[in-house]
């Protein structure tokens, strides 16, 4: 088995997707293997792609890849799905996608879509992260569909947030609220050809203006067409640019620290729960719920009943 | 402090209003006072309505909410924006939605943002609807904003969930991605007059036939003008339709256990992730952090160190 994380260390390419297979379907059979790449993790700038369906993520991601190909670097793509249960979605936009970019063994691409929770997704994209990061990819970009929490979550992997927008009709709360402009580090209006792209960027320059940041960067927003390569080169520079921000002054290594903090409690609650829940006698947990839907005891009440067991 | 309990199954509001405010700000103040409500709870048919932005969730909520009055209903409205942070803009929404209801008794509205992390806010979002149905609302509308995990989070504690799509302009792949449909249990065609409202249909009807559905319930597709109150009796009829379903041989109960079950084991969690880190001696999270960082261990033996202790 250490085979497997030997031949991603040598730039196997199979055993990468056999890794990444274990890490979606046997993740604890895939914990022993990340152990042994984790020491060889860490180099890779991982750079977050989110907004809102029908904004151009896919479409965006490509060009961007080209882009960073033209710049010599290595890509990992991982276009991670929360909203939907199917790969088949995930696995369509691939093909899509690869049209540009297939044969070129500088990219390695890879969609993973939702199989059980939200906090499994986020799991396993970070645990994926981590087999492109050891494989040597320069930079990995982080794909999510959909707004909201889902996005958050997934954020909290990436060193540098790409947030997309498009220019949108009518509808001005619609736009407030977009609280996910909380995370966003790079801001790019999409579709820019599209009537309302200066009504947008007014109303982000605004919210930008407005919302409390916790740190002195200031998203720059950057108009694109993506079906038609215009304005990639700028985002580039501006994800660069945010890297050598957050390298600067140990921004990255603070932010390092934070992550391995949430992650190592993330994984402390799973484990708990599982742990508990497989020392209880036989029926007691059934017994709880029964009585909670008679109204005997409220929810509560019952995870009382069982930590005091 | 059980004197507010009480002001609630009276019928008071203010004192609904103050426990809603507990149960956002002071969770574990409010939850003597839920268990004291907790027997008066189970009698609320509980509707969630959810869509992407720009869909009309609440002008569809407000509409469905005047139909609900005509037909005799007493109405709890909570607007929850997983997408948000801010409470503003759900404010600035609800005073737009209680133009048509403000002032009427049977309506009572409640807007919840986010303030901490999914979790939190579908846990106060559980309670909120324990207090409305305590207080005797016939009808709980849960409506919630965005796409994606948030939404199948708080679905949970919803009997009937409606979803929102909108007639859109090309792009069919993104349609195919709406893995939110797996938790409809009705379908909402809204601004049903824009082109293209027919290939939506198509559309969703081809993935209700493709789609495994768990169990024999075919939700409906329904067409709407909520701006103009058209299409709104057919969506409450299929609402009661979808209830009538569940209350029949015992579905509703089976529902029930799963959702008292799966709320039991998510309150486990944190309660058991709280004590654990509570326990351990000062600065062991901090120097494990370091040691993941310097990547002399990796994230999963952290947490074998944890529970070692």
């Amino acid at each position: 088995m250490n085979d497997l994380a030997a031949s991603v260390l040598a730039g196997d390419r199979r055993a990468v997707a056999r890794l990444l297979t274990l890490v979606e379907n046997a993740p604890v059979e895939a914990r022993r293997l990340l152990a042994t790449l984790y020491p060889h993790t860490g180099h890779a700038h991982v750079i977050g792609v989110t907004g809102a369906p029908g904004t151009g993520k896919s479409t965006l991601v490509n060009q961007m890849t080209l882009e960073l190909r033209r710049r010599g670097r290595t890509v990992g793509i991982i276009a991670v799905d929360p909203t939907s249960p199917f790969s088949g979605g995930a696995i369509l936009g691939d093909r899509i996608r690869m049209q540009d970019v297939a044969g070129d063994p500088g990219v390695f691409i890879r969609s993973m879509a939702t199989r059980g929770s939200l906090g499994g997704l986020a799991r396993a994209t970070a645990d994926a992260i981590r087999v492109l990061d050891a494989f040597g990819r320069d930079i990995i970009l982080v794909e999510t569909v959909g707004v909201g929490q889902a996005e958050v979550e997934i954020a909290r992997a990436a060193h540098t947030t790409v947030v997309l927008q498009i220019p949108t009709l009518g509808d001005d709360i619609q736009i407030l609220k977009a609280g996910i402009l909380e995370i966003a580090d790079v801001l790019v209006i999409n579709k820019a050809d599209l009537p309302g792209t200066e009504r947008v960027r007014a109303a982000l320059s605004m919210m930008l203006d407005l919302g409390a940041r916790s740190n002195d960067w200031r998203p720059p927003i950057i108009e694109t067409i993506a079906v038609q390569g215009l304005g990639i080169a700028a985002v580039i520079d501006a994800v660069e640019q945010h890297l050598a921000y957050l390298k600067d002054g140990g921004r990255l290594a603070q932010r390092e620290r934070q992550r391995v903090h949430d992650e190592i409690v993330s994984l402390l609650r799973d484990n708990l729960t599982a742990r508990t829940l497989a020392a209880l006698p036989e029926g007691a947990l059934d017994s709880l719920v029964q009585r909670v839907c008679r109204r005997q005891i409220d929810p509560y009440a019952a995870v009382q009943e069982i930590i005091g067991k």
